[in-house]
C-alpha cells in the first residue's frame, strides 16, 4: 500500500474542505512562558466530532462509489475514529456499524450512537477488533474503513498539516518542529507528508504515552515493534498495539523521533490548555502539548507547533486532570 | 458620544486584524438536537486573552497617538477588559494600570498581572471603580480606556459581528437571530451595528443573568435603569449596574429584546459547550448559549448564532458547573 503522494493529499484537502472546520492555530504569551519557546497549537479538538478523525473518515467515505455507499461501512475504533465515521456516514446518508472497546469513554460510545451508527462492543483484552470488523464487513457486504492503515485516511489527516503550514506562513512564523500525538500513526504520517511538501525544514516528532511508545521503539529498531501488554495510560485514544504499516513506512522517512509523556505531564498539559487557550483536550489529544511543555525540544528550537488532536473526554476525567495538575 | 458608523467599524476591523484571532463559528448536530434548531457558536473564548474584550482594547490603544502611548493607560474592569487592556498594552509597549474588584476570579487578576499591568483592587460593594480610575488617570496623565461606553471600544467589538456575518454567509446560512451576552452592552452594541450593516434581517437579542437584567428593563422603559443591589450571579463578567449610555442608544435602535437566564441554565450551557464543542466557557460567556438552549426563540427561528464571549474561569468553578449540570 503506497503512501498518498502530494497530489492525493491536495485532492483530499479540497474534497473534504466543504465539510470540515478550518481549525484555528492558537497561541498565548502565558503558554509561551510555560514552554520557554514560541508555541502554536492546532486546535483539532474543535473539528467536527471533536477530533481530527473526521478528516480521514469523511475523505474515505467521499472516495466510495455509489454502489459501495449503498452497502454501508464498518469501522473499528477506540472512539474518535468511531465518531468520525459515524458522523461522516450520517452526513452522506450511509449506514455505519462501529466496533468499539467496551471500556471506551462513555461520551465516545454515546456520541457514536447519537450520530446514528450501530455500535458493537468488544473486550479490548481478549478479542480482536480487526477480526470482528472484518467478519461484519463480509456478512453485510460493507466497506471496511480502517482507522489509520489506509491511504485515504492518511491523505485526509494530512489536511491538518497543510492547514497548519499555511497558517504558520500567514503568521510569518517559521516552524522548527511539529509534535503530533501518535497511536497507529495516521495523523503523524499525514502531517509528516504534508509538512515535507510545504515546509521541508520543519522536523516532525511523535508524542506517545509512557508504556505505549511502540513508534519510538519501532523507529529505533527499524522494524515495527508491539507494545508490552498490561500497560496503563490515561490516553485512551493512543493505545494502538503497534504502528500501522503505512504510517510506519512514512515515519521512517519523515519523522525525527518520538517523545514519551507521563500521565502527570498529560494532566498538566490539559490544565494549561484549559487556562491559557480555553480548550477542552482529552488526555491523548494533549500528548503533543505535554511533549512541548516537557522541554525536550526547548534547546535548539525556537518555534514549535503541536497538534491538539481531540477533546472527547468525560467530565469526571477532565475535572480530575485539572485537580491533579498544580495550579 | 455618537455610535461608530459603518466606516469606523470597518476601519477598526482592518486595524485590529493583524493582532486578532479570526475565531471559528462552530456547530454540532448534537448541540442542534439539544437546542431544537440550528445553532452556530462564535467562539470568542478562543480570542487572545480568552475573551472578545481584546478587540475593543487593542482598537482603542491602536487609536492613541504616540504622545498618549508614552503616558500610558488606565482601565477599570471586572476582569476580561482588564486582561484585554493589559495584553494589548504589552503588545504595543504601553504602561497599563487596571482597577479590578477584589473578588474577581483569581485567574483574571493573575493573568492581568502576567500581561505586565499594575493591578489596583477595590471593593465592588463600597467603592466606585470609575472614580478610582479617573483619579489614577489624572495623577499619571494616562488615557482612560473605559470598558464599554466608548466609540473605539464598541467599534472594536463590532468586528465580532462582521466576522460572524461573513462566516455565516460562507456557510450559506441565513441568520434569524444572534444572541449576545450583555453587561455594559459594548459587545451587544458592536454586534448589533455590524449585523445592521451586513445582515439587516437578523434580529439581535441580549442575554442577561437573573437579577442583572438592566438592559431588558431599560429597553422596556425606554430609559436606562439600574439593577437592584444585592443580586447574586455566577456570571462575574455580566454584573455592570446599568447599560452604558452609548450601548443603550444603539440597543434602543437595533436590539429586539433581552433574554434572562438563571445560574442553572448557565451551568447546563457550560456543560453543553464542553461536551458538544470542546469549548471552555466562563459563566457569563455562556449566557448567549444558555438563552438559545432555553428555547425562548425556538418558535419562529430556524437558525440562531450566539456569541460565546469568554472563557476565563477558575478550574473549581468550571468543574462545579459541569457537576451541577445533568449529564
Amino acid at each position: 500500500m503506497p503512501a498518498p503522494d502530494a497530489d492525493a493529499i491536495r485532492a483530499a484537502a479540497a474534497r473534504i474542505a466543504p465539510f470540515t472546520v478550518a481549525t484555528p492555530l492558537l497561541s498565548s504569551p502565558l503558554l509561551d512562558a510555560r514552554a520557554g519557546l514560541r508555541l502554536l497549537v492546532k486546535a483539532e479538538s474543535l473539528q467536527r466530532t471533536g477530533s481530527f478523525k473526521w478528516r480521514g473518515a469523511i475523505n474515505a467515505l467521499l472516495s466510495l462509489d455509489a454502489a459501495a455507499r449503498q452497502r454501508g461501512v464498518v469501522a473499528f475504533s477506540s472512539g474518535n475514529h468511531a465518531q468520525g465515521v459515524a458522523a461522516a456516514a450520517q452526513t452522506l446518508g450511509i449506514r455505519a456499524v462501529v466496533v468499539m472497546p467496551a471500556d471506551a469513554p462513555a461520551i465516545k460510545a454515546a456520541n457514536t450512537r447519537a450520530y446514528g451508527a450501530e455500535v458493537v462492543l468488544y473486550d479490548r483484552h481478549t478479542e480482536s477488533r480487526e477480526a470482528i470488523a472484518e467478519r461484519l464487513a463480509i456478512e453485510r457486504g460493507a466497506a471496511l474503513i480502517p482507522p489509520y492503515d489506509d491511504a485515504r485516511i492518511v491523505a485526509g489527516q494530512a489536511s491538518v498539516g497543510l492547514e497548519l503550514a499555511a497558517q504558520a506562513r500567514a503568521m510569518d512564523v517559521a516552524l522548527d518542529a511539529v509534535i503530533v500525538p501518535c497511536s497507529g500513526g495516521g495523523l503523524l504520517a499525514g502531517v509528516a507528508l504534508a509538512l515535507h511538501e510545504t515546509s521541508p525544514r520543519t522536523k516532525i516528532y511523535a508524542a506517545e504515552p509512557d508504556g505505549f511508545d511502540d513508534m519510538r521503539r519501532s523507529l529505533a529498531a527499524g522494524v515495527r515493534i508491539t507494545n508490552d501488554t498490561g500497560g496503563q495510560s490515561l490516553c485512551d485514544c493512543l493505545l494502538a498495539p503497534i504502528p500501522g504499516e503505512l504510517p510506519f513506512a512514512v515515519a521512517r522517512q519523515h519523522v525525527a523521533g518520538s517523545i514519551v509523556v507521563s500521565d502527570g505531564e498529560i494532566c498538566r498539559a490539559m490544565a494549561a490548555a484549559f487556562a491559557d487557550l480555553k480548550l477542552v483536550l482529552e488526555p491523548g489529544g494533549a500528548a503533543g502539548l505535554a511533549a512541548a511543555l516537557g522541554g525536550t525540544l526547548a534547546r535548539g528550537h525556537q518555534t514549535i507547533a503541536v497538534v491538539a488532536s481531540g477533546g472527547n473526554v468525560d467530565r469526571e476525567t477532565f475535572s480530575a486532570a485539572l485537580r491533579r495538575s498544580p495550579a
